[in-house]
């Protein structure tokens, strides 16, 4: 069964740890040599801040799919020192909100001294994936350069806008400044990484993890490639809300979906994506129990425990997008 | 009085606390505002790794001037931790055997980042001493990329030759490879940073700290500017003997020594920078009182405790360096 999965960081991480473990008893019981995962990750966080070039979802994936990741925090390296960032501030050199962990920051310098040395973003990803072991193929969603830039009201009367890179307004201003808009700056010339199209092309199935909808997923659907392969995959696009009972599990959906003019719901999430049959993404949609009831035309809505607990419960919700799966793909 | 000196790292540093510590007095005694003593420092150790440019003379004279340093192992900051270096090596990133601490990455990622962004070495050094405000003017010796490479003979019959970064050689190989030659890779080319010559000109008094005579003060005086300027300036040149009874008092000035063909001694050393009469460098020479006796033709030597195990010791150096200067700025 190959398997692939659209994701962006910290939820994303979690929901793959489920997908790893339940595709590795699937091969085992049916006797299959285990097809691995693909992960196909958003880079539109990524950001350089001191000489450093920083992907958050990458890591995110990449830590907690090797047992690297601060499990607490959900981002960066366990036991995890904050000596350089401290030493930055004393010079007092900008910026000093980001989260610049000591165990992070070789990460940082391996990969920033690859990409000068001319490798692209996919080969860095896999030569430290060397190191983590991921046992997912993990995939940047590009090798292009894609940032997402939010546009926010400048003063009360929201007259005069300035743009800013997505990690300042989500980290620095806690994503309390009014965003009018993302813009995934990049994103109309970049092309899928290598790999990407042809995974998506070969699934089985494809999983929308249960990631921030406008700013992780929705960049990695900026792609034209990627969602010109999504729409011709004939593998069953199967998502799982990252919104239950109205608010976001985790991260700042809600803060990003109103900005695009969507609602904060999990039926609102599948109409955001849409019904593959309209030209949308999606052909099976999960839902929390809380949501039990939730019907958007076109979509197949299943109501299962979407609380990413443990890897258990999280395998038992890859498990459920599967069979989901499984039925729109025998109906088609 | 304006005082230059030509140093390099770590016995240059201590050295500058002493020089630093008699100009203050003498400035008071005075009545003089304080002129800041100017540093020359070498560069040539110079190296980048893990993509940081790290410039070890540098960052010494800083942080010993700034109450930053680690005063045990003489190079490095207090309180080092060493997170960063262990990561890389988990990664398998090479290479491993340079002492890369998290407080000193700080530094260089601070220096490469500006680096990067197209200001001179001499600018980066300017910012960066405005945390650490070491109270002498710091300049290095060329905002030029100068590199000390040493060819090592590559087998045991010697007929194979190669070429390394002396750090490499240095640290790396603790300076047991055999080394024939020393070549200050980029010299020829290099220009003196901005302020250097004018220093020089201005000087009243040039002192040639005791750093080792090969790979720090000689590569500064491989610079044609440099040279030229020692020649024509009208301020007596001071050298303090690295050498004490036939050893290094630090470093491995006797290990370099013999590499081109210079007598590991207090006068080899008067004899290699050579007397300024004949078209050398000093006009005077500290030796050590266990060398008392040595004398080389046309420079004015002196017997004086040249051991730097307070500041107070090693400000009385200067100070005999400074009345050695006087004296033959008398006589001249």
């Amino acid at each position: 069964m190959r398997i692939v999965v659209l994701a962006g960081g910290i939820g994303g991480s979690r929901f793959l740890l489920g997908v790893r473990a339940e595709a590795g008893r699937d091969s085992q019981q049916n006797g299959d040599s285990a097809e691995p995962v693909t992960a196909i990750i958003n880079t539109a966080d990524d950001v350089t801040l001191h000489g450093l070039r920083i992907c958050p979802d990458l890591d995110s994936v990449m830590y907690t799919l090797g047992a690297g990741i601060d499990p607490e925090r959900g981002w960066g390296r366990a036991k995890e020192t904050w000596t350089v960032k401290d030493e930055l501030a004393a010079y007092g050199a900008e910026p000093t909100w980001f989260g610049l962990g000591d165990r992070d920051i070789a990460t940082h310098l391996i990969r920033t001294r690859m990409l000068d040395a001319g490798y692209p973003l996919s080969a860095v990803t896999e030569a430290l994936g060397e190191r983590w072991r991921p046992g997912v193929k993990v995939l940047p969603m590009t090798d292009d350069r894609v940032e997402t830039h939010v546009v926010v009201a400048d003063d009360d009367k929201g007259t005069n806008r300035r743009a800013m890179h997505f990690q300042e307004w989500w980290i620095r201003h806690h994503a309390e400044l009014r965003a009018e808009k993302f813009v995934p700056t990049g994103a109309e010339d970049a092309s899928a990484a290598p790999g990407v199209v042809a995974a998506i092309a070969a699934a089985d199935v494809v999983l929308i993890a249960p990631s921030n909808p406008v700013v992780s997923i929705g960049t990695i659907l900026s792609i034209d490639q990627i969602r010109t392969a999504l729409a011709q995959t004939s593998a069953p696009v199967i998502g799982l809300s990252p919104i239950i009972g109205g608010a976001a599990v985790r991260g700042m959906a809600e803060k990003c979906l109103p900005v695009i003019g969507a609602e904060v719901s999990a039926a609102g999430v599948a109409r955001l994506y849409g019904a593959r049959r309209d030209g949308g993404l999606l052909d099976g949609w999960l839902v929390d129990e809380t949501d039990a009831g939730t019907s958007v035309d076109g979509i197949e809505v299943r109501a299962v425990p979407l609380w990413m607990t443990d890897v258990d419960t999280t395998a038992a919700m890859a498990r459920a997008a599967l069979d989901v799966a499984q039925e729109v793909g025998k109906r088609a």
